[in-house]
């Protein structure tokens, strides 16, 4: 069978090799899907024929996406916020984990506030990211160097696309989909937070390849923490892998890069775990509990199947029924604050970043080396006194030597400093960076189905809907209204708790950081005293 | 009567004001003297006539030198330390009083290490150095701002334009001339330091202007304090002014610049007092002890007649008999050894200038911004939270808020900083540059007279000095070599007791600032605690 396949990334066949050159976007014709070792046989428009590695083609008759992709998309629309974790994935956990607020393009010391490997994640081996047995999202979706505030492209139909028609106007609700309830809580609107919560722990980093060492990736272990999983507790702790492609790292900063990448992966896991409504998703609770291959086989199989996607989410959202209907002008207004709001933030956040970038170029750059340059002089300024040949030297260039240690000594505090207390407060406002950037889109889709309740008389009128669909319409936007409340307040709500406990974290390690250098200069004072 | 002079400094005549526009080296004749006001008639070689400056040329007939010049040059010639003193007081204390340590000609934040005054001090106001009714230096002596290190043009012949052979051949010793005694003291070969130490206080700075106000200068009040002071102690406390020129200062750095400008006056004048062979000098203690102008001019006319100028200053020199005679070999190495230490030195000093300059321009400017935006960018999200609608926000945002003030205190803290500490270190490190520059020409005499007590021999032989010659010639030589090595020790003893004073200030402030920090620090905490 010929499949028609669409290129996604550039490929620069070896010559002699037997492959085939190809471009991004191109279509081919696979002519071979059994070669094997992760390569299959091609045929482009010219009639050329060629070895293609096989994830650099993504075959039409899959429906233009991989599984693995699709996977992504299903969990995606599951739920709006679904979505914008993905994104925010995407945005900051791509190929460049810098990428989302790297702001400053000016060159300075670094284009990146931490001196991180950049130009080392472009080239193939890195522009993909692939999720290995489990979830993948897409290349394309992963802003380049450089230019983190460009839009970012569109893999699965988002929202704006469809519009909230689909779900406004649909005949039938879903079949046998458990409900999730919205009730009235103390700040409004809530989800109905399940008892015990999922949690996982993600750990251990491996480095692997696949396509004979074209591409490889760092693969981390996933273990789902059930005893406090009321669900799938049963399944025991069955340890999983998520995996990131790895650049071709410096091997300095290798480590160090590492680590956050996972530390990102676990806070984007944990935030996964915290909200209600995906931590109880078939397909998050069929990866937290799978034992096997098969396992996960027949679990995606079935949630292929899930209609419930885009705006449909909103089918299986059930406010309970204390909650009264709609209030137009309310609601208008609660999308004018949200929308406010989340704008206000956004720009909050984004100059934090900006500044913080700034300030953690400096602390690690320009000022420890004036430190340890003015550290030197004084040291510098002690051995010339030493060769005086006069007498009575001994306390001053004591002096300036304890003075040159340390002011090394303080080089060295200022330059580590960052990582111990800016590290965590620009994560957490990058994360919130992401997050932030993909509501106006959730907004969006609720504005306009108000907009739409809104004409309902007109639609009636011009026999375009019934009147029991206008009821139905009204009953529906209604229920989108509770879920984004629902939503905010859960928004809110994490907010706080994630910015009070790195505030605190970044105050504790101020205080230690001006503690320590003022020991360090007080012990300066105390060589002098001894020697004096 | 019809007198050449020299034009000391271009003039610009403003049309219709019957001036003369003049050139820097022209000669003119002076057709009328007695215009008054601060201005002479003066024809130039074209034959125009017109008003020039009185201060702007220089009569032929009074040597090419204004007397006021005259009384430098005198005191310059005194001791060679005094004149390491006036040239480093010209080059730190001139025009421009940031010149002598502006390396940075790259035009970044500033070209000085403070924000001071700098496109002011140009302009024909501010070309002169006037010390009305006492000392005038000569205004070509300075250097200008960003040619920090171009040679000092002479104003005053030096030792290297004569070298040692006047005193080394003269005749006859001075007439009865009060010896400058050098005795053994336990570091080797030291001054007889008075009993009584001279001293003075600079204070009250009034501005004034001269020249119908063309000239403005600030005047300082010197104050002998005669209480320690041995030999005007019958005088009293009389009060003498020493005038600065004033430039054209920005508002607001005015006050700064002008205590700036007293505080290395001061400096200046304690270090002369200090010095026991300046102290004691018939000028110095004139200046000190003089009731009114008569007192002065008289004194003035003596020193004028004095001969004890340039190398002769060594004729008044008298080592103890208990001081064996010259070592050539001793005394080379001698001279090796401050040559190499006193470059040294130059080099840690101008190093430490450098660092510390670039350290107060990042103190003064881009830090405290960037501490500024940072706490700015705290309390922007502060209030966007305070914003959202939702319950509990206060813990948080009171946090936020506190950080944000606390760093808009350590902003401030940082760029006040400098002004408390650094200062003192640079303005110790520059006055140390200023006579550090001038020990070259002073060894370079001793080296030379070196060279000719080997050459003794050879001369004799030739016929061109006597054997009764070259044993004074030897001897002489031991005297100069003694005088450096007790102006040396004097220079060692004076700098141990400068950079402790200073790194112990330093090292105090130091403390006080982290010490400070931190605190500011923990008050943040307590805003917190307090809420939560």
């Amino acid at each position: 069978v010929c499949l028609q396949a669409k290129v996604l990334y550039e490929f620069v066949a070896e010559p002699g090799n037997n492959e085939l050159s190809v471009n991004e976007g191109e279509i081919v014709t696979i002519t071979n899907q059994s070669i094997g070792g992760g390569w299959v046989e091609a045929q482009n428009s010219r009639g050329e024929v060629g070895l293609v590695p096989e994830d650099y083609v993504a075959l039409e008759s899959r429906g233009g996406f991989r599984p693995e992709l699709w996977r992504v998309s299903n969990l995606s629309f599951l739920f709006p916020v679904v979505l914008l974790h993905v994104r925010y994935f995407q945005k900051t956990n791509g190929s460049d984990p810098w990428a989302a607020f790297t702001t400053d393009a000016s060159g300075g010391f670094s284009n990146n506030w931490a001196a991180q490997p950049q130009g080392t994640e472009t080239g193939r081996t890195s522009t993909h990211e692939a999720w290995s047995s489990s979830v993948q999202s897409h290349p394309q979706a992963y802003q380049g160097p450089g230019n983190p505030d460009s839009e970012v492209p569109r893999m699965f139909p988002g929202f704006s696309k469809s519009g909230p028609d689909l779900y406004l106007l649909s005949k039938q609700g879903p079949k046998g989909k458990e409900k999730l309830p919205i009730y009235r809580g103390e700040v409004g609107p809530v989800w109905l937070y399940p008892e015990g919560q999922l949690d996982c722990v993600v750990a251990d980093p491996k480095k692997g390849s696949k396509l004979y060492g074209l591409k490889s990736y760092i693969e981390y272990q996933v273990t789902p923490n059930v005893s406090v999983f009321h669900i799938s507790a049963a399944f025991g702790p069955t340890l999983k892998r998520l995996s990131l492609p790895a650049a071709d790292l410096l091997g300095r900063f290798e480590e160090e890069f590492i680590k956050m990448r996972m530390e990102r992966l676990q806070g984007w896991m944990t935030r996964m775990c915290r909200h209600p409504v995906i931590s109880s998703s078939d397909v998050f609770q069929l990866f937290h509990s799978y034992k096997d291959e098969k396992d996960w086989k027949t679990g995606k199989r079935k949630a292929e199947k899930d209609e419930t996607v885009g705006v449909m989410v909103f089918s299986v959202i059930e406010p309970e029924e204390t909650l009264p209907d709609l209030d137009l002008l309310e609601v208008e207004q609660k999308c004018e604050q949200f929308s406010r709001f989340t704008k206000a933030m956004d720009d909050g956040v984004k100059d934090l970043l900006n500044v913080g970038q700034e300030h953690w170029k400096r602390c690690t750059g320009p000022l420890p080396k004036e430190y340890q340059r003015i550290g030197k002089a004084f040291q510098n300024l002690s051995s010339v006194f030493n060769s005086s040949g006069y007498e009575g030297e001994a306390t001053l260039t004591d002096a300036l030597t304890a003075a040159g240690k340390t002011y090394e000594d303080i080089a060295q505090m200022v330059a580590e400093q960052p990582k111990k207390d800016l590290h965590f407060l620009m994560e957490t406002n990058n994360e919130y960076k992401g997050l932030l950037g993909c509501f106006p889109e959730t907004i969006g889709v609720h504005k306009a189905a108000i907009e739409k309740v809104k004409e309902g008389d007109k639609l009636v009128a011009a026999s375009k809907i019934t009147a029991p669909e206008k009821i139905t319409m009204t009953k529906r936007a209604s229920t989108m209204s509770y879920a984004l409340q629902a939503e905010m307040n859960h928004f809110h709500s994490n907010r706080i708790y994630d910015y009070n406990r790195v505030m605190q974290l970044y105050l504790e390690e101020q205080i230690k950081f001006y503690e320590t250098v003022r020991l360090s200069v007080s012990r300066w004072v105390q060589s002098i005293s001894v020697q004096s």
